[in-house]
């Protein structure tokens, strides 16, 4: 029996027309990143399984990782996310580093999900990660430089909305205003993150097992409040709201306006200690989440170092691509062919040096060796997308010339071996 | 207990200084397969197992992949290599697909083995393809192509060695000349494909036991030989032997002339049909492969479509760094910051701009906002590599100027805030 030619269920293959768009917006992710001063970084794929164990989501943990044991009995995971892998690599070189520490990575990741538009079960990500400082500057150039990315592409800023949370404000209404225990607060917690995905009956029932009845009113009109000047004043008066207020005010200063205060943004994972964001495409037939990310402190302190005050956010290849469809802002990209050189007849061995002297000079060639007849030669280059070919044959060796024919216009010019550079640039 | 931050054993961590030098690889992979008129594509590192099952070598299958049962209990693996991933990825588009055609990837690989020198469970590969030509100019073009690689590392000729055999050759001989059955000929080829992993004694032992006693002496030295000049006669005049012999001419005739005629290569790999070649350092501390490939027509057939006759090679990125260090040719890289901005104070509201201006002028920025002392930001700085900094305190922001510090020379500037992109480039 013939094998199967279909890739793993979930996963992509990437023949050079997908390629190309996928390394113009790996291209603009690192030209960004670069620019803000990160450095690159990568590790492997295979990661230890406990590294997942204890702060990446309950969910992602137990149904959506792809783990198994190696040859040797090591229980292993392919990462599923990038963050635990960052923080284990800064944990290890805790003392050596310099910091603030900005790092950059571009790591494929795995989650065995059901495969629906915008989630695959293997993608590619953005991972960048500020270290060591616990100001507020931090969390604004997460944003910035997030939203520099997307600029970068071309968006512009109604095309796509950022919303802002505070983990620790909700942290103080659950457990000081509430006097709800930790345990029950996680339940909350998790209960809002899924707030999109239920019914308002479903998510109303949930929160009336969890919060005690005096407060269910409060708590749902501060969920559903969406600015700042919506919240109860004495709420509103709380550190950690006024610093999500004043993030949102400095990001105006660089005319980020497309901000808002969305107090039932929790973000997935069980990391998250401070401010949270996300940004989300407006477009109402693609209105999902393009990244996230946040506030994580207590990361790298799990590996038995001292504690780092960190931000970090990851950025999909999935769902940017499906932005960039949506509004049209991908540039179409052609092969990276400059030219393809076609003998007619059995000469290869007199024209290696002069294919060599074209590559020299960076020209890009495709040479057509192969003794099938110029006309299914000139085909198989035009079916290529390569738009100028070189036409060789026993006429053209014995006078040193070529025919340069240009495939779109089909017009031909006849120049000498040594021009072929200056007239292809031309 | 504190989480472990060692990598998973066999695979490696990359830190920005190690990231550099794998993307300068990258980089000059990239480039000279794009001058050969190659285009990227990539795919997915799991497969399903059964891609494996017939055509890679029996050792690997056994006894080095990562397979396991997804949680949909399909029976996958992560690629050990990339050539079934490619050729599956062909089949699949046999017909749309216009030829020849030429693909690269720069994928990573895994294989369960005993980490060494030059081998890890994990490693970045370059593969080269080549589908649909039949000619000698596809092989030629393989190894120009590496060569070019090698040339372009600033390495010399005398450095390494190109070794180049036929396949069909030693099938000749085997099962023509001495009327082996196809069973005992691909054990002969496996036991060669061995012979420098064991001693002479048990290789001789071994070749007794599968090949006619009439027929040993000859065969011991024809893999013996390493010209074509010392071939019996008879052999030199097969056409396979003569195709070897072209070829090395061929290399010859653009200055390759490292070229070594090697009856004893075999490759690993069950799929090759023909010539094959391999590139060794010659230095005595590196004495290892760098390079392997040939030609395997048969592999795209498998998927149930028209075969085709191709030609790849793979190059990793372990023992090309390996090469590199061991003949001093790689390059110093530094960081990938231009300038850090040093704030004294709590202006960085103030600042936002004036660092957003520099970035737009393509500056890479590395911010310090932290509440830190000068001189610690200025330790941190130096730590981190960054060459100079930009210093701004209460007086700097009153009259609009920086203070340029050259961390190499200590040098100290003052900047108006509108020059200092000229000044940083100057």
């Amino acid at each position: 029996m013939a094998l199967s030619t279909a890739p793993y269920k979930g996963a992509r293959d990437f023949y050079p027309e997908d390629q190309r768009i996928e390394m113009y917006i790996f291209f603009v992710w690192r030209e960004v990143a670069l620019k803000f001063g990160y450095e690159e970084y990568n590790a492997s794929i295979i990661e230890s399984e406990e590294l997942y164990l204890s702060k990446t989501s309950q969910e992602i943990v137990n149904e959506q990782t792809y783990s198994f044991e190696d040859r040797g009995g090591r229980k292993v995971t392919l990462r599923p996310e990038m963050t635990p892998t960052v923080s284990r690599m800064v944990a290890a070189r805790r003392q050596e580093l310099a910091y603030p520490l900005r790092l950059f990575s571009i790591p494929n990741v795995w989650r065995y999900e059901r495969p629906q538009r915008g989630r695959l079960r293997e993608h590619w990500q953005l991972n960048v990660d500020l270290f060591g400082v616990s100001e507020l500057a931090a969390d604004h150039e997460m944003i910035i430089l997030a939203d520099s990315i997307m600029q970068r592409f071309g968006a512009n800023r109604d095309s796509y909305s950022i919303r802002i949370n505070s983990r620790k404000l909700i942290d103080h209404l659950l457990k000081t205003r509430y006097s709800m225990d930790e345990e029950n607060a996680l339940a909350v917690i998790r209960l809002i993150d899924k707030k999109n995905k239920m019914t308002k009956e479903v998510f109303n029932d949930g929160l009336q097992k969890l919060v005690h009845s005096d407060h269910i009113e409060e708590l749902t009109g501060i969920l559903d409040a969406n600015d700042f000047s919506s919240l109860p004043d004495d709420v509103r008066a709380l550190p950690s709201a006024q610093q999500i207020h004043n993030l949102q005010m400095l990001l105006g200063r660089v005319g980020i306006t497309n901000v808002t205060f969305d107090t039932s943004l929790m973000r997935g994972f069980d990391y998250y200690t401070d401010i949270v964001f996300e940004m989300f495409d407006t477009a109402p037939e693609n209105n999902r989440s393009l990244f996230g990310g946040g506030r994580y402190d207590g990361l790298v302190g799990l590996f038995g170092v001292e504690p780092l005050p960190t931000v970090g956010f990851g950025m999909g290849d999935v769902s940017i691509r499906d932005f960039l469809e949506t509004h049209k802002l991908l540039p179409e990209f052609g092969t990276t062919v400059d030219v393809a050189v076609l003998i007619v007849g059995n000469h290869y061995e007199a024209l290696v040096e002069l294919i060599s002297d074209l590559r020299s000079e960076g020209i890009h060639v495709a040479v057509d060796a192969t003794d099938r007849k110029l006309d299914k030669k000139i085909k198989s280059a035009d079916k290529s997308g390569y738009k100028k070919v070189l036409i060789i044959g026993d006429n053209e060796l014995k006078i040193k010339r070529v025919v340069l024919k240009d495939l779109e216009t089909g017009q031909e010019t006849s120049v000498s071996f040594a021009n072929i550079a200056d007239k292809l640039f031309s």
